[in-house]
């Protein structure tokens, strides 16, 4: 394949490297594992995870939903607060597959006790300090209450407390990050005894890749949910959830400019192509938006290059005197993501360094 | 139409009201209006164009050169540096329209020497203060090389000097992008004079859609390329460029989750819709992602509601206890976004309140 203008290239050994690994911790720990495939939002990926043997995921979107239900997957979970708007989508979806959804308000309730026609699974959404979305952990009559409203729905069936304990991704050292994680046991587990004490028998469910990736500690956890890992990037890099050999993916992008008095060069692969999410680099804390590797292997250079501007379509990356010389125009640059999710919702597919294309939904 | 999901809305009378006002200034100071279709990249919003009586465009990209040149446009720019890796495609295209590449090195200039067989104009990529790519506009002698070298190209005529004024994006106020701009006129005018000198005859273009939409001062410049002004958004109101009536696009997002309790609401709408890119509200510098209006005329509330935070498929919006009260789950939040070019680039489509769809390049 002839590479022309910025595309999302995959390391396919790497990606199946940290599946590999997050498939067997979650065996190590008997842990339901149920990925999260809304960062490759791919079907060819997706046979990775049917290789090994996983048959539940979970995604965040009805549409996403429908994407992967085409393929054959048959045990999804919508881990989004459940839209009412999309409730014939979501009965539809009930009829033919093993559905769970996640709900946080009696609304949502109200909208499926109306609506739905097929049995389906509920998550209710818990906030253990993230404050994104969720019950708070200590509101344990609204809880009680949700639950006993849920088992007068026929079609209803409550699984379990979803948590995705977001807070980890502000986490300033791998023990922050720990901290967090055994935080968010703790609070689920308490609200799930306080259910148990009601007659519930439900499941923990816990999501977040940080999480997944650098704890040790599952008991009393049921069920992970992580997503990110399956390419990770700088964002995960500095949070210590992996090694940098472990970026999955990265932009190929030509450079078109070289502005030696000022050290920069400008490449084709923009916010439209990486997105305007940033990690934060160095002792100083600059904001980047991406990282270079050399060509062979995927190595980061000792003088590490950070693409330091993005406009539309336009990369700027400050670069080193030593670097500048060996950059020329029209050479392909490769960038490792900030937010390797965002980075390939916008590109829309991969391809392999042996032109193999891989899908994604909005491709 | 019913909408579920988070929608695109535009309204076509404001947009059309946006271009009037641009072309009729464009009119006022006899300049060459080539509008810079990057932001809608709609071929439905570029009939307004035509009926306009406009028949000169820029484009940021090859393809989308291709994808306006498909329906009909005959003379388009390219305002990005000369990818060397398109050479083909910009060939085929010099060979059916009349085509203008953007470039600033002699690199590029090769690659055209070698490969185009169709006539087509150049632009020099000239950096008047923006550093973010172009010739310096001091360095006379490298211009005047390029210049030497493209007259030895026969198929190669130059056209102008082309600027783009992005340090205007981070003017403090109105009066700075004014300075920013006669600064850029000088530096073009003072250049082009060295190139008369030196027997060239050729344009000055300026591209900035906070110059193009405050400035009154455009004696010497021969053409301007705003694209932003179609649609506008919170940086450029924020800027003074517009006011919050003229942001011509809103994204309609339903309501998932209220959390009364620290004042949030929590929308389906996230990164995958908007885009991170923000824009700095008050005196505190707060970061923003975009900012709620009423159904009712797309008006901004008294108290205004900031979108504080993103994630890939949640908004989250601070809001007053007032504001709470009047907010249900399931309503649909209109939410004015910071960049329109990035969230018409991520959404893909628009429609009006009658339900019409409007195309996007990547929809």
């Amino acid at each position: 394949m002839k590479i022309k203008r910025p595309t999302l290239l995959i390391d396919p050994d790497k990606s199946r490297n940290n599946l590999r690994k997050m498939e067997q911790k979650a065996r190590r720990h008997g842990l339901i594992f149920r990925p999260h495939f809304k960062t490759h939002q791919s079907r060819k990926i997706g046979q990775w995870f049917k290789e090994s043997g996983i048959d539940k995921i979970t995604v965040s979107s009805v549409e996403m939903a429908r994407y992967f239900a085409a393929d054959g997957w048959k045990d999804i979970t919508i881990a989004f607060p459940l839209n009412i708007h999309e409730i014939n989508e979501i009965n539809a979806l009930a009829g033919k597959i093993n559905l769970h959804v996640t709900l946080l308000n009696p609304e949502s309730l109200e909208a499926l006790r109306n609506k739905l026609e097929h049995p389906a699974g509920v998550f209710l959404k818990i906030d253990t300090g993230a404050q994104r979305t969720g019950i708070p952990w200590n509101h344990t009559e609204e809880v009680i209450e949700l639950a006993r409203q849920i088992k007068q729905i026929p079609n209803l069936h409550l699984e379990g407390l979803l948590a995705h304990a977001g807070h980890t991704y502000h986490a300033r050292s791998r023990e922050e990050t720990l901290r967090i994680h055994r935080q968010t046991r703790d609070r689920l587990v308490q609200l799930r005894n306080e259910l148990q004490n009601n007659g519930e028998d439900i499941l923990i469910s816990v999501g977040d890749t940080p999480s997944a990736s650098l704890a040790e500690a599952f008991d009393d956890i049921d069920e992970i949910r992580p997503g990110n890992f399956i390419f990770y990037d700088l964002q995960q890099y500095k949070l210590d959830a992996c090694s940098i050999d472990d970026i999955a993916i990265s932009l190929a992008c030509p450079v078109v400019a070289r502005h030696k008095e000022r050290g920069q060069v400008v490449v084709y692969g923009g916010a439209v192509h990486l997105s305007k999410d940033s990690f934060i680099e160095g002792s100083r804390r600059v904001y980047g938006y991406g990282m270079i590797i050399n060509e062979e292997g995927w190595i980061v250079p000792e003088e590490k290059i950070i693409v330091a501007g993005l406009s539309q379509e336009h990369g700027i990356l400050n670069v080193t005197p030593y670097m500048m010389k060996r950059i020329a125009i029209g050479d392909f640059i490769g960038i490792l993501p900030s937010h390797s999710c965002l980075t390939a919702n916008l590109m829309g597919e991969y391809y392999d360094i042996h032109g193999e294309r891989y899908d994604h939904m909005n491709g």
